[in-house]
């Protein structure tokens, strides 16, 4: 290599998402000199706002926030990035297989699915409260549940019809997937980390509108956060560096990235085990951990976001939240609009089995097929858009699925202990390797803290 | 790039394993200039053999064909490589928690586990036949198959522990899995296609040694018609040569490799999925053909081969085979002695759930374990080693694992039909992508030349 291609710094983060960049803030606050390779042109990972003209932005990627977030919320804290209340007064709408009906709270109103829906929450709770988070393969059942899919749980333990499909409304957003693509240990430890050391993880946390993890958004928008991060490292940042190789041995590690070669005493792949997992690895990744990466695909997600001259469906008492059961593409909806009222945003998921059936079609198709769904809950001025846009993370060439990676059965109890285990100069971090809201911006700031803690304590 | 390093030909093919050498030959003699672009240092992928000295050779990857495996027996025959019985003459041994007792033909001798095996064979049986192995996502129950493990299913059908315990020997060696780890929908399918276009595939099939998958073994080892293709190939194969990058548009293909840089009209990739997806795709693949690539995992196989002065198993009237049940690192095993009978080689499984437990404890600890499973098959002698090798499949960098791909639930019924759509200028083989002997020699070399008839009828 030739010299100016070749750099040296005390660490070398990969990934410049809210891990990478947490992760890279406490080093240098440590004294560390850090080089941070992203993969990108831009910050942020999985968190990306979209720009509405007029200084408005909306979220294309994670965006929500709540009690319990601890992690993320004093990073935003820290940097100057407020919350506000996600929550649009007004009714919600279910709709069931074509007929809409407006409820409020967070009880949709199926009386064939709501006892369902009872026995549910109580079965998941009571299951997910025997789980530790930071160890779902030491649980007292763990074999038990990791031999089957969640779908198979949830029908043993005689939830049925509604339930499911409630569960799997859930399951879209949170992680991309349906109850089958998951093992019954994966889905019940995950929701096991809906919480923090002192707060058991809940479902009713992981699904909640107010009080849960939908609770609250950020002024600017969620990529702020990151972006407010990547000026605090300022110069330490270098985006379309995308790594190709990890070289290590007694000396210390190199990495090659598209933008040079860099030369570390350690590193912090803070980038998804399924990407980390394409790297060239020399020496290779211990076996078990190749084979825990290679059995952590992503879920498929992709946000529909529908943009309107104004928030109409407000002054109709509508909240802009709704609940799909059978057949539309989205299958859970909320209103984006920006914090000051304007222009008004319509924001659905398109995930799991609805994302394997649309995401090949016509985009025209797709989009009446959407804004169809969009209507079912405020009415037909649902078609009369400003703009729509669709984000699907799977066609994102380093992300490659949304928002977070699915174990099957039988990955947790036979590779789970490999998920963090530092490999040499290597350690992990990102949301995935989070014991707590795995899979959501606090638990990949929590994942980068804990990584650079863990890489501290060890020089 | 520089010219020297700048080669051309009609066709790339990214691979030289069987399904790769299969596709190159029917080019060639098609009249297509081809380049085979071959990452090892070696031909003949998942197939090596290993040298015993004195011209003598033993396998330490893929090793047995059997009735119904024509494409791969006639292109053995085509490159002038034998074929011989591998059944030894002799009594079988059983192991069940530690106690050893001999049997006759097919039917390990359990009094417990029998009349479960019985049960299970039927009810496999059955619900195999109504999959077609060219779409396993069109079977009537295929929805409900690829909602729950296989080993849901097992239970579901009353199949119980020691029938369980029996099919898991056998998922060890065929796909280095358990039955938790796989979707009913595609363990049942891998069954269905034990056959060609005229035999329906059988369990028995599969599991058989005479008469079944384990019928025969190739003289000289079965990596010789690799090598032989390789022979007649001459030229044309590029070994150390990993694929880093694929670039296609209207004018072509570029394939980057260590050894340089191919263009050419279209190109057959004829490695593991999961490998494929490590590559550098531009375009990217089509979301749902990395999505599928995301979710084919290896399954975990290591080899353990043991030798010997002469097969002294054989004199004591045992055949060198055994099934071992509950608690010994190898779980299945045979003769593998070369075709003279001398030196004696015992060879083991070491696969899925044992595989976890003892791949990364220390080699010493893991062959003492080992050779303690041999000796209740044959004795202990089996400790009197001339030599003892160990190939552990999830540890070479150009396959990660072993023997072939698993299916978890969820992924055929939602993506099973991207499975070997070409895409683009770029078409797909390899054992993954055979409709019969799926994950066999002989579905690698079916996959090879359809991928080769199919560039062929588009050009």
């Amino acid at each position: 290599m030739n010299d100016h291609w070749s750099h040296k710094s005390d660490v070398v983060v990969i990934g410049a998402g809210l891990a990478g960049l947490s992760a890279a803030r406490d080093l240098v606050a440590a004294g560390k000199s850090v080089a941070v390779l992203e993969a990108r042109d831009r910050v942020g990972g999985r968190l990306l706002n979209h720009d509405l003209g007029d200084g408005q932005v909306t979220e294309i990627g994670g965006q929500f926030v709540g009690p319990t977030q601890d992690r993320i919320l004093a990073l935003a804290k820290d940097v100057g990035v407020e919350t506000y209340r996600a929550e649009v007064p007004g009714e919600n709408v279910y709709v069931h297989d074509g007929r809409s009906k407006r409820f409020s709270g967070h009880t949709p109103p199926d009386l064939l699915a709501l006892p369902d829906m009872g026995i549910a929450l109580a079965r998941i709770g009571k299951a997910a409260a025997r789980i530790d988070p930071a160890a779902p393969w030491k649980a007292p059942n763990a074999l038990e549940l990791d031999g089957m899919t969640y779908e198979t749980w949830l029908r043993k333990a005689e939830i049925t019809g509604g339930g499911v499909d409630l569960v799997n409304i859930f399951l879209n957003s949170a992680y991309g997937g349906e109850a089958r693509d998951a093992s019954a240990l994966f889905s019940l430890w995950y929701v096991a980390t809906f919480g923090d050391e002192t707060h058991p993880g809940t479902m009713e946390r992981g699904t909640g509108t107010t009080g849960g993890a939908q609770d609250s958004r950020f002024v600017g928008g969620s990529q702020l956060v990151a972006q407010r991060l990547a000026v605090e490292l300022d110069g330490r940042i270098h985006l379309s560096a995308p790594v190709r190789r990890v070289t290590q041995d007694s000396t210390g590690v190199t990495v090659v990235s598209d933008a040079g070669e860099w030369h570390a005493e350690q590193v912090i792949v803070a980038i998804p085990p399924l990407l980390a997992s394409r790297i060239v690895w020399d020496p290779l990744l211990p076996p078990q951990q190749d084979q825990l990466f290679q059995r952590l695909p992503f879920g498929t997600l992709m946000k529909c976001v529908a943009v309107y001259d104004k928030p109409f469906w407000r002054a109709e008492g509508l909240s802009g939240m709704g609940l799909l059961r059978g057949g539309s593409p989205i299958r859970e909806m909320f209103d984006n609009t920006p914090q000051d009222g304007g222009p008004g945003v319509l924001m659905g998921f398109l995930g799991g089995k609805e994302w394997r059936k649309w995401a090949h079609r016509p985009a025209r198709e797709r989009r009446g097929a959407v804004l169809r769904s969009f209507a079912q809950v405020v009415g037909e001025r649902a078609f009369e858009t400003l703009d729509y846009v669709e984000q699907d993370w799977t066609a994102e060439q380093w992300t490659q699925g949304g928002p977070t990676s699915i174990a099957a059965p039988g990955v947790l109890t036979s590779y789970g202990e490999w998920m963090g285990r530092a490999f040499g100069r290597v350690h992990w971090a990102g949301a995935e390797f989070s014991p707590y809201w795995n899979g959501f911006m606090d638990g990949a700031v929590r994942s980068g803290q804990d990584a650079a803690a863990e890489l501290l304590a060890q020089s």
